[in-house]
């Protein structure tokens, strides 16, 4: 096994570390080897092994071990980094992820002599957070237990500290996720190699960004053109402003360029851009679950007329509009709930159940004047329970071309449907705002999978 | 005791309902009955009496009752209210909440006449959830035991599925919420009255505000102006967007005028104007906690770069400034700190503690240059622990003139910061975005209490 395969998909892993260095800022520290073990130990489904540089635990440098593990992990201070990386390159150790920061460019030099010498692929160094892969179990970081649900977005993150908060929310949230990469200063392996292999990875369906600044624009640009085909790119872009660019470039080195200029570059690419890290993972989920949307008119069905109202000045404002519908379907409704007026929101009115969701929205989604639709369920106000809300999910599986998303508004009744609706495909949002968003991130990607076709 | 202040300031109150009549949509039934008797008798410091049209509880008509109460709140269909109402207002009862909807015209004449002919005050009808008060007890909500935890932020409504929204968000993220009112049609009491009492309420010092119309634009602008020299008020508007608006009035009866005009009126009035449910609260948590901001320059004190990145990014976006640091501050910190650089962002690097959150922040805030500042501390890949966070909230205390909101990014690490500030004067955001946002209104607040003092 070779390259960036044997990041995500190791047989066997080797955790390099020691059981007595400290390092105050590096990320070296005998409870954060003693954390990354019990991480390994615990979820990863192949081989672990230690390699200690005091002996007490396992061998004492990677020459020793009996096997060659596909993947070494290396949490030391950078020259004891770089002394592990060469024997394990010697060893026959093809990829590599250096967790420690601090390295220095004399130290960095180094590391890129070792690459071309031994063909060997490294992660970071200064990734912080590694890996993780929830099919597999390898998980690199030292928060124990950090385990996200398993499911099908990839996340690539520059930055230590915003993968670790996208890692802690998806993780709360119960967001599923597939695999997690922390570039770090990424000395070698870097956004684009990333890209081509969730390109080709049957595991990742959706792939979210997280970056400070582009190297190989071009190159970039035409690898994710080539994935968006197949499947969308979300990017957050950190270092918008001037100023927080200034500081990009100290925090990871990175190049930062004009925002324009990387505004104009994911339109080229075919990414879609989105403004915070709740948004980026919003939009994720959609995308995850649901099919592109197709047309710009969503249809909204709510339970209370206030909340409906929101919704539609949210789907006004993300550009898309409310979809008039057909006569046949108003009077569908109408003849069927006379209390309704079956005018777009549609107010199901308080006492709404699962039985009336199930039948508006049925009716609505088979509407030609329908694109997709927004659906309110609040518990609060209304005689809603959270049961009812399958409704929602086993409708949308009857009308599979078309989106739906879910807004169960508030913070209690949030909970209480996204727990019903966790395991179908219909994405749960707190707010309708989120849900037009999210909307319209799946309008977007229509757009782009479509423009490819026309070109060619 | 009469009017306005009856509605929240009842000694005593009766639950005028049926344990028989069901009505289908009308909020009229047993067991809402029962629920909102349930939550009177157990939360209500003051005496609780129940007429039921059967007769099963309490007395038969409100004429039979020894005392004259301070409230009535009826729950039942549009002609016995009327008939109850007509009873209780001979009987001297000055407030009633009708939380009922489905008055027709000629019924909401009748209600206008018994206002005019015994000098009752209506909320209502149609509130749905009608009052609550924390600081009695008083929560006439058929949701059994959703009391939101007590503070000095005050709602009013229109929408009862809106604020019910807002009463659940504030519930589950522990806001401190100090008056509830659902005013739904507004057949008497509206938001010039509520703003007129909170005005006066020594108990609240913010005041929200979700509307779909105004009637007397004039006074109501009048009233805001008057009131915001004071406490700031908050506005959700519904019915922004023209489709929106069509909707708003079916919804609610309110003449929603074009946007454009409601944003002017707004800006004239000194309110301020958020753009969804989460804005509002998050906006009012700041305002209730923490001084107006009295410049633009905004210091962030993180303990991880990509995040203060993200901070950076977002007070640009909101149209503050990065504060320059005096040489003075810079060199105080990197004497003290040789491994941090003292730019802003400043990153204190990840094993900041509770002791260099101290530190840095108190010189932060001591310079000059600083008008507020942003904190981020994260767990997830960090070693700092959530009993650091009062760190902020001492150091912010010794500046009183500045304000200072905290970012513990992420899902569980939100949930572990907040629980340990939730009791302090530092609002606590789950993203940087967001916590910009409220620094933005405690800016906008600033400007609004300047201008008025230099027309004078």
């Amino acid at each position: 096994m070779t390259g960036v395969k044997a990041l995500f998909e190791p047989k066997s892993v080797v955790l390099i570390g020691s059981s007595k260095i400290r390092e105050k800022i590096g990320m070296t520290s005998p409870q954060m080897f003693e954390s990354v073990i019990y991480n390994m130990t615990k979820h990863f489904k192949g081989e672990t092994h230690i390699v200690d540089l005091e002996g007490k635990k396992g061998a004492k440098t990677v020459s020793k071990l009996p096997h060659t593990p596909d993947l070494g992990v290396v949490m030391l201070p950078p020259s004891a980094s770089i002394k592990q990386l060469h024997n394990g390159a010697k060893k026959g150790i093809k990829a590599f992820v250096l967790l420690t920061g601090g390295f220095k460019n004399p130290q960095r030099k180094q590391l890129a002599d070792l690459k071309r010498e031994h063909g060997i692929r490294i992660l970071g160094p200064n990734t912080i957070m590694g890996v993780i892969n929830t099919s597999n179990g390898l998980n690199t970081t030292f928060e124990r237990d950090l385990m996200p649900q398993r499911g099908t977005i990839s996340v690539i993150s520059q930055s230590g500290g915003v993968g670790a908060c996208l890692l802690d929310w998806a993780s709360s949230y119960g967001i599923g996720v597939n695999k997690f990469a922390f570039m770090g200063d990424k000395i070698d392996i870097d956004d684009i190699d990333l890209l081509q292999y969730f390109d080709k990875d049957s595991k990742t369906q959706v792939i979210c960004l997280y970056i400070e600044g582009i190297e190989k624009g071009t190159e970039f640009i035409k690898t994710a053109q080539e994935v968006v085909k197949k499947k969308p790119i979300l990017v957050l872009k950190g270092g918008k402003t001037r100023e927080a660019a200034r500081r990009a470039l100290s925090h990871t080195a990175s190049i930062a360029g004009s925002d324009v200029v990387f505004d104009a570059a994911f339109k080229k690419a075919g990414i879609i851009r989105v403004e915070d890290i709740e948004e980026l993972l919003n939009a994720a989920i959609a995308l995850a679950k649901q099919p592109p949307l197709k047309g710009d008119n969503i249809a909204i069905v709510s339970n209370v007329g206030g909340p409906a109202i929101l919704a539609a000045d949210a789907i006004a404002n993300v550009g898309l509009k409310l979809a008039t519908l057909s006569e046949k379907t108003r009077t569908r409704i109408e003849s069927r709930y006379p209390g309704i007026e079956a005018a777009n929101p549609i107010d199901l009115i308080a006492d709404a159940r699962r039985e009336r969701y199930t039948f508006v929205l049925d009716k609505v989604l088979s509407d030609p004047n329908v694109d997709g639709a927004l659906v309110i369920n609040m518990l609060k106000s209304s005689f809603f329970e959270p049961e009812d809300a399958l409704a929602v999910a086993e409708t949308s599986n009857k009308h599979p071309e078309k989106p739906v998303v879910d807004v169960p508004a508030g913070g209690e009744d949030f909970s209480l449907v996204q727990k019903v609706l966790r395991e179908t495909n219909i994405p749960v949002y707190n707010l309708p705002e989120k849900a037009a968003k999210a909307l319209k991130a799946l309008r977007i990607y229509d757009e782009i999978t479509k423009t490819p076709k026309k070109q060619s």
